[in-house]
């Protein structure tokens, strides 16, 4: 049985190879489907499709179009959604992400760190599953072939 | 990933064809779907299978029930709706699709030139993305396989 | 039983208050509800609340966030829609609406010139029934009641 | 029309007596629920019902479990949601709320500062309107009665 | 607790009076609604709104249109159907509410003579309860407040 | 684009077979699911594997209980539904696959003879398209594919 | 706002009462609901209505029909589920209804004594909240309230 | 047509063998799926991924978080369920999921032995069929394909 998981959350490492390389190893039939990761490329995304925006709010709210686009057709696509927090920023994005896989029924695995224990509290309660790491995360979905 | 694109919209041009061919250019894995895009037969397909009606009223009826049904199916094997709104025309068939698959969640992008902005404004704010072109929606389109 | 009936449609004459009294005439538990019928105040509710946006299209869009919310609110409130399209501006709203009401499974009228007969036929075959004028919409309203 | 309103977000200032204030001026046919805004009780009500937990994280999960019920029957009664985000904080419930109201369809405004904007961007496109001062948001809810 | 019970089935006889009357012994807080029990008014409802039609199926038609808005309208509103079957008549419209019903999880209870059993073994399998009589079926409504 | 098609309807000639027959000659990647054709073998499977019942009441209702299960599964595979009616029997079990299937969203034809319109005006008005013959129907859902 | 309460689980003691007595001191404006909690009544009603059966089987069925729509009606009005088990029986109505409660996004709370932990444990996970006594399932409904 | 059939039940002997032997010697297109068999590595799952818990109750609920997960991803990619209940054990999770599996319309088996009739009475009412032995339930199973 081949699943397709949505990989919400941070874009400024590359915890989504990891996650690719670890299911390798596993010999998991698992595909991968993410948000934009390319931080310059989401943020640019509305002007470089629909032209120059008279001020930033305009262009955010032109790559917020794309990107949400993006994120409704991937993530209706896949069976199980992992959402990594991590220590920076304020991802909001993935607390969206998240949250929306949930109350669509998705089975959400919620990675964090344990310094966020008390802010996530209510979200990591919604989810699954809440982990610290990739490798727990792929141990879960590991455990479904089982 | 592979995904099913409807093209809901005028089918006065051969607007679909171009996208079709963006498409290839693109390598994107898409299938594209549509309406019944020969005006005569889709104004004469009640009675060409229903038989002769008792006036147009009736006539445009019966042509209703079977391009309503292609749209139903055809729709609901799409993953993403592209409606095209040109300058001609009501186009309310155009409008009903687009609706019909915003209250669907399906992804939404609507392409109509910049004379249309005022009449199409709620209907531009409900989809994901509103474009100009045909190449724009195309590039939204690719931006889901980068 | 009472209900709530949305009234879908132009906005440029005085429709929505005949079918107010002659609701009242036959005597019948309704609640009408309606989008904004001042255009003015309409068009410019986005600049009203949110403030001067730097042109055009940001207008547009901004009073189209709240008029698309405020019809959102009413029209899961409502029990019945009523659309009315007369002969003459696009309308697009007016077949928004009508489209996401069926979408959603609220029963739902039409009320159309005979003019328009051909270019809203599928919209008209989706609909539960279409009417040529609001008396007869009413009419229909009253049936549930005998 | 009496429409009940789900408030969102911070719990750090008196912004839901503002609201509730701005809407007995406004003469509003409303009725507001919230979250636990007591945060001190909000954190202890877990151990408060449950007893004792072994450590923080068990001591969150507790908290957690009864307020998401109380969120969850709230939320379902609710006709709006207003979520208001602030300067500080993480505030992953809001966007938690805020996103799960969005997905549920449940017509949502976001208020949030202008120093927001960026990192809030893709769910303030998804929201039907986002405002800066909750006197706005309170326009919008209005405008639905004008 | 007030519940509303639709009362789908035969316009034949007076069974519908005959619940009611139970009802009020029981002090049962029931109300009930239905669909038009006179026949000539149901058969007739189209020309009688729209005009004359061009023929029976035109007539039936839009008849039917106009029936259906109402049972849709009425069940919608309902927390519990009631189904009876009659001896005569192809009684499909019975059939047609009574799945509609079922499929919308509306509690459903099927009323038919031992005569009926085979051609309904489907209907009544998918059906909460079946019963002969009609004092059987306001039994199975009394239980609910006992 | 491949399309699952569930036959609902009488079992006492050879319809499905003809409307496979048009497929094949039509070649539309059609693939088609029905009830159980063989009369004896649905009257009897309840008892053919749950062993012997207690009379007559008890027999068909074991066997409603597997016939429903199939229809389920099958029905719920399947994106449109034919529903034949003929001039005999009662075809209850027709009616509420029907009205089930439209109530489920599958687009669906009915197939009757001009003999039943009348009774069948509610269920027709509901369904996509009504049609006289098989190969009408085929003639709908070849108008799919072009 | 008032709320109305599903009281699913054992019916050998008077643990309901409890619940209605606390809320009447606590001041919850609470309505309670439940299954049928006469045992004996509950048994028989399949045969109080519909007459002998022909064995243990079809008298226990016949009840089921009764009782599960009782249940259907009941928890369908509820906003908030509770579901006691006790420490005898097998009590697989308990989870037949939480579970269905669950799934319906109903908020559920479990109560359960310490003994059930663990052959409970993937159905308490899936409730939002557990507790072991009536008086902490009190307090997690009036905490709404506060 | 192929389909996916989820295995719901005890865990203490070697059923889901025999369902699969059975499958196979019938030359039945069924993929099988289930929850994890091994009750050890179920008990212990938890702490396996998640590292020592404070205690049982803490224990039970990390495995529950990831067993749940496992059914739910299981049982939205199944069309059919299966739920067989021994004679010993609570089996509580048994129920939990033939319940869930009911409310979201998957088509549902139970096979129960003859002892359990009674305390089962409730949920063998709301599933599709009741057997007595595995044999029987792919009898079912095989039904759908002749």
């Amino acid at each position: 049985m081949e699943l397709t998981v949505y990989l919400a959350g941070q874009i400024h490492d590359n915890w989504r190879e990891q996650v690719e390389e670890i299911a390798k190893q596993k010999n998991l039939p698992l595909t991968f489907v993410a948000p934009q990761t390319n931080h310059e490329r989401s943020d640019h995304i509305g002007e470089a499709i629909l032209g120059e925006q008279p001020g930033k709010v305009y262009k955010d709210d032109a790559a917020s179009d794309i990107n949400n686009l993006r994120t409704q057709v991937l993530m209706q696509k896949s069976d199980v959604v992992i959402a990594l927090f991590g220590e920076q920023y304020k991802q909001w994005n993935t607390a969206m992400d998240a949250s929306a896989a949930i109350t669509m029924n998705k089975p959400t695995i919620i990675v964090r760190p344990t310094s966020l224990i008390h802010p996530l509290k209510e979200l990591s309660n919604k989810a699954n599953v809440t982990v610290e790491t990739v490798e727990q995360a792929l141990d879960v979905l590991a455990y479904i072939y089982e």
